[in-house]
């Protein structure tokens, strides 16, 4: 194998484009974090769900469980994530009439050496997109929007929590 | 985001219509679990294990390997399982020809927060549905049949035993 | 690669171990089946689950979700089971007050070069496995049993009956 | 089995909670779909991705890749949607410095009895969530937002244009 | 959503670094492919495998299970692979004594509108790391060699054979 | 349950053909691996990747993701590998003109009770797939070579390296 020549434009030591971070001198410390996100939708498509009207059946409970699986799944889907033993995950919705929105929570605990943030980012996006493929037949005109970190806790850099959490923004 | 309703009819705070365990506050033990089942054929179907002459193959050996991968995939068929580093799976097979049935037994271990119940349970109905598979070919009246768990260790509860255990059922 | 040698006692040319069934030839026709199981519970258990009172939330919105899963992953389960694009699948449930028992149904259809009985049937023992998972802090003796097939359709061999199926067994 | 008792609730027949729809009678056609969604994030962030100087690397090859992953994997994600043999996936960005944020867009086409709509969706949330993968650590306040269907063709109801679609909504 | 600017140096139209071919124009048409590789052992680590004395069990009938399982998978390996209705998987091994390797070899077809090469080139590739995987505790200096396409049928290029095939390379 | 017969042939008590091994009573260390392989192609396809030019797409940066996805999808494509959670996956390549080969190293790390060697070959090989599958269309004739395992560190065994590893062998 003589002559090796690295790879171009390579920003990393040994031709690598992609850098997963290494935990391996880290300790396990207890993890937490949570997101949250929206969809919104017209009257028809909200008053569906809180009637328990939808065509496709119980979207809250549907989206629920998609949000979990989607969260335990989240180091299938995201090349750099480390696999985490979740010892926790839970998705909550709100409805919020005035602006016909379902807003989704997602909370994530792990006993682990990196954080649990993209978790329950993936469970956002997995109970947001599982709720409009549930009110899609009624409402054409669906929208996620606003997914983001509200909290994270543990690891060295201890709590922090999302600068507009709280303000209503 | 004013007025925010909580859906109707939850049973848990938040409006959560499910609840994953916390485990967050556990220690890891020693866990073990053992899992039976059973699948009734013909006369037929048995003899064609017994022979080695199943017209798709290695009945047990291919069901033995669909057990255990179905075991560690435990995770991501069940909703509100943890995912678990397991130590082990084993899958093992009896033969009962007095009433031409296949007997499944899936023993799982791990040094986790929760029980492997969930695991063996799951590699029984991978490991049987497999031998079903295979078999239904020669004999189209299979039943998969008294999937139970057998023992479980470990956790707080320590040893349980199936109450019918050894007694023949 | 002088002297290849076949591996012993394959039943197969070629030294194989395994047959998938060849469909190449076929052409694709419309496809259904119906699976069916039952878990045993006691009163507690059953009792929650008809009052909405289980603690880990509602048995039968999450069995149904899983059970549908378990469907469409058949070929990523059993090793012989060709991937199929599903037209459709479905689970339901019965409870049976004098029993204790729920009961799981599963039905599935596809446009395909073979039948949907595996997917049926894995939908049947996912559903009942969540089951099994919700309910087994209420009460750990519990046993899935009698997975069976009650009916399929197309193909060449055209509709079939489970022999028992409608005597009530 | 004697009496039968059916879940209460249920707003389907036979007990179910959840429906997904049949497309067993219909005629496969070509479908096409596209969605379109953003992350917004801080000048820092924005910057390294412009100049390839992510600590990560190559923020959009592997958000491109994510996303063609997760839009193929749509089926295992959401409980009602069909496995579908997709023709095409691409996944592409934008990048928009006066509001510093990056466009993902995902199209996705299949011959198949429903649309890709779903597909095209994940796609857009798979991508979107490695871009915040790869860039939280250089800014933790990053917003995933507008995650909506722009364009979907094929089927009986034609090609279908989100209402403000090129209006610079 | 002013002032976009495309990603530099993207080599497609959009911003793209990935092109999946789209076959949303082409007829599904009959393919087969057969792939080959080899694993190079030490005598011992053979024999074991010759005498069904692997402590690990029965080598070739897991690797057999293995390639047929990562055959299934491949379009959920590489980001480009479309999925595909595979008819059938087939993994086959001949054993060489005088070099003591162990040839795997994996064949697949299906009606389709793009061939078949990669999944049998992973069906090899899994076969083999199975193999590995077993002999590993045998022989650690194993080597997975000369993994190549050797004949592929269909599609408008029609039948095409190795260069070196037949030639006993 | 009367006259058990145990199946006839295996090697194991109860019946077993597969032993995964029991690590439930071992201490987490930590585990390094590092293993390497090659692609040999055309000069066309070689000067391709050199150039940028391949038709697909950015061929190491694809190679590079799917070469950490596998690793990490390890213990779901070989039925005896324990699920681990990885500290840390990389892979990188090296270019060689002389013989117009890529070759690709994987390395991971782990704190487990058992080692990373097969999360580095699988590494290895879905990185190579996804070489192959890119360069394809540009020459057809391509060949995986030489997989093997350089260096594994951690365990009672403790640093063990290829005894070719360093010779240019």
């Amino acid at each position: 194998m003589a002559e090796p020549t690295k790879p171009p434009e390579s920003p990393f030591a040994g031709g690598q484009k992609f850098r997963m971070i290494d935990v391996g001198g880290k300790q396990p410390t207890q993890r937490r974090a949570v997101a949250a996100g929206r969809i919104q939708m017209s009257a028809a498509a909200f008053d569906a769900i809180l009637r328990g009207a939808n065509p496709k059946g119980d979207v809250l409970a549907q989206a629920e469980v998609a949000g979990m699986m989607a969260a335990k799944r989240t180091a299938d889907l995201l090349p750099l994530c480390h696999p985490l033993p979740l010892d926790q995950v839970a998705v909550r919705f709100e409805l919020v009439p005035a602006s016909r929105e379902v807003v989704a929570r997602c909370e994530a605990a792990a006993t682990a050496k990196t954080g649990v943030e993209m978790e329950v980012l993936a469970g956002v996006c997995g109970a947001l997109l599982a709720v409009y493929d549930l009110c899609k037949a009624v409402d054409p005109v669906l929208t996620i929007t606003d997914v983001h970190l509200e909290v994270k806790e543990g690891g060295k850099s201890g709590r922090w929590v999302h600068p507009l959490h709280g303000t209503g923004r």
